[in-house]
């Protein structure tokens, strides 16, 4: 279903996690970025493991067919704590993945590197500055909340950057 | 849809990887293990990313489907080369994690060593060791191939050991 013309490029950020998943939705019009929502996505320890990746995967299908995106980004990590982390983040990953695939979409990827070097032009940024940066270029009244949710606009925002007139509408 | 009474318990065991996922099928009764089927399910670099894990989660739906297992049993990994094979894994596992909920089936995990020590009463047992095991028990004409298979089966086994008379029908 297109939507209406004059809508231009919108782009689903997620920064992925099992306890908490960010999605950050930014629209672009003539390099104007708007933020049409962002929200958050738990899921808590006491549920079977499976249930949690489950309803990872539920809700971001929920969220991409509410807002109708273009395009899916998502962080890619490289460096973890332990290995241990570094599979849950990609458990939560392989959920949100095939989320996007069964709405029809692909996903490009970004290093936190590229995510806060679009944001604030240092790729060595604290959470605390890319959120207030988020902030400003989105023109949002408050920082937005929790960290996963900022990071998941300003995904979005990278990406909307990063491909410049490329996939307009 | 129930099987046929004195068809005992059926483990679908699976080891995780995005390029090659292994799947393994063993049934017991009165402590008799059978090997009902193994495969490897491949994806190739070639392919968009996305779609490598569709194709993992599609698989794996339907090689449950076909077999019917009472459970499904996983490789737990704790250790990996370095933070970008761990995150591979897990993606591989999230997509293949998906496929048993989408089947009304959880998963249970083993780690590496509890799965050696099942098969071979070794756990620093090689890959060669644990494949000629599972040969043995299972009375196979042929050692399994490939390894991810053999894995698969002895996945499948240690969950049927170490679950004893629990969960019988």
């Amino acid at each position: 279903m297109p939507r209406p013309a004059g809508t231009g490029r919108i782009t689903f950020g997620i920064d992925p996690g099992v306890a908490s998943t960010g999605i950050g939705v930014v629209s672009e019009v003539d390099r104007e970025y708007r933020c049409l929502g962002y929200d958050c996505i738990r899921t808590y320890p006491d549920e079977p493991f499976v249930r949690r990746l489950v309803r990872l995967n539920a809700e971001c299908v929920k969220a991409i067919r509410k807002h109708r995106p273009d395009s899916v980004a998502m962080e890619r990590l490289f460096f973890a704590r332990n290995a241990k982390t570094a599979i849950a983040v990609g458990q939560a990953q392989g959920a949100l993945l095939l989320a996007a695939a069964k709405c029809g979409l692909d996903v490009v990827f970004y290093t936190p590197n590229e995510v806060k070097s679009a944001v604030t032009g240092d790729g060595s940024s604290d959470k605390a500055g890319v959120a207030l940066m988020v902030q400003k270029i989105l023109g949002l009244k408050e920082i937005p909340k929790p960290d996963d949710a900022a990071d998941a606009l300003a995904i979005a925002y990278c990406h909307l950057v990063s491909t410049g007139s490329q996939g307009r509408r």
